[in-house]
């Protein structure tokens, strides 16, 4: 049986790119779009921008809450914003911190409550990012 | 005279087989990207998820206010909000309906001068959107 | 019998405060916070702020869709927005066009279900509003 | 030792009187403002009203997901959303169901770097109602 | 020649009141509402939400961008947001950093532009903020 | 070296190509999608549309305010409202009139620690589109 991983895949790869791109290095910016015609290498994240990334990283961290209710929290957050990417990002780290579909469908239905039909679009795509890394999951193992 | 419906024809394909997978039976779920390597098919949408589409379905039938007047209040609401899907669904329904282009645009106005101008490139794609519609509905004719 | 207006008459008394402040003259900003301990006067919105609001005005005239339809599109977009400043404006407009209370439930109603329960809070205040408008117009008449 | 609760009990008061106004029957809504100068009562909300209120309502019961976790997610969503009064009703509800501070804390962390530093003038408000929420209940016990 | 200067007052006072509260120490903290009915003192924010706040006051420190430039922005940021304290703070960081009234104008011209008529009440606080916040200054001279 | 610039090139035909379409004269808004079926031709933007836009346009003229600095703000608003297009088309802005990379990472950092994570897909977006404004102008040159 084979599923269409290709949304999945292609956000990992983007974020992961990017992110080189923001925090890393100066040849890992330079593979990464910051290569400059003039043979020089663009700057990547300013400190503030690195130590944002940094404390954002933290903030899902295990303390009175558990990774788990810190991560759905980040999902719903992020549905409400309406921000299909961070969905995606929070969806995965659900996944593979073994939540079941009924509970992110839950999770999910709390942000549609308090966000709107305007986040129907967003659970579309959720809902097809979620199929998504449940086979690439599957494949995985 | 050809014009272009490609994304006309992207939005109702990707939104039909999405609603399909929230709201649909087990093997409509199964047919769209529900269908588990295990065998088993995902959950589609808690009665909840299911509630809501159903209100939201609701809200726009007659009443006080005619069905025009509130997909034009729709359209509006997506407008400012910003969601590119969503204005693409009133678009729709308002050529439906039977709206004029003037008063499409003097209702994207009103969305325009209330959400300024980070509302414009959402207006860019919905007039694309807008005569995609209309030349859907004159080949169909 | 008596009815509250507290808060229609604090709306509009500082609306028109701070409007006189934005766009009056040397002599109305003066009146209205922009006297100067040094004597001078604080100068008013730029050309470009008097004609944001010029157009703003100009958007909810008569035209392809009636002054009642914009009127009501831009209760909706506020409510959307949640600016309750916004949507008392609107629903005294909403009142004195001659819209009835079940009419205006169903444009908040749209609000809703687009906005989702983050619109509540402001749905309260709007109704409070419209009831004090209300009263307002039947003890003015 | 005695603690302000003045916030407290006018967010309860308010929040009550107009949930009255909006879902009661007519004697509740004459008494919540709904009273008419020519005697008449106004209109509480629309069928579409009371069935969001009440699927509202429905969202935060308990299922895949433990009452708690859904109070905490609605806390979330509210304060990236920054609505003061949801925020108030959701840190009520928290506080109910035993939450301790830390895990309040860590939520609104949560809520804070996925909606960045605009939310810190809703924490602050938070907050203080979590301490009049706190004082509240010992009062009452 | 009195001004009034109530609303610049007020919001210092809360905003210094509830910083005390969340990031002071236990004394600080109990002084500012922390206190318990049982004696003991609640915890003010965590490691995560003091790095938040310190990493906000770096942001805005000199660097590639003045500190006057990057208050600009900061006060454009709020406006189009429509955070009301947000934007005071950072009108009176303008005030201080010797803006003239007709540059904060044209910077909230940019934000009313992009933002809509939706931050016209926002605008009209910020404007009176503005004037409270001259008069503070000329007041302290 | 070759450097992809194929999402600058592709947002800048997309925007002058609907721009054409909203604000052009009636052979332009048939070339651009607005040619009926019936052979007529679709109407572009009212009154209201076309004031909207040139008042865009204008309010990032020079004035108390450089251009330079009303670009930046119009960045950093663009940024926290999370507009794709509105950042793509004020980051080649920031190109065109000399911003160095140093400058608007500064910048982004406003509106990463005002707006939140949620703002980091967008960042990423805006980066890539900086680097390809970058190459662009290279290639010019």
């Amino acid at each position: 049986m084979s599923q269409d991983t290709s949304r999945y895949d292609q956000f990992q790869a983007y974020r992961s790119r990017m992110n080189c791109r923001i925090l890393g290095d100066e040849k890992e910016r330079a593979a990464n779009g910051g290569a400059r015609a003039d043979g020089s290498v663009a700057p990547g994240g300013s400190l503030v921008t690195k130590r944002f990334f940094s404390l954002d990283h933290q903030t899902y961290s295990d303390g009175a809450l558990p990774v788990k209710t810190k991560e759905l929290l980040g999902l719903v957050a992020s549905a409400v914003l309406r921000c299909d990417d961070c969905i995606a990002y929070h969806v995965d780290q659900c996944v593979k911190l073994g939540f079941s579909d009924e509970e992110i469908w839950e999770a999910m239905d709390v942000a549609l409550i308090v966000g709107g039909s305007i986040v129907i679009p967003h659970l579309r795509r959720g809902v097809e990012f979620l199929d998504q890394a449940r086979a690439k999951r599957a494949r995985a193992s």
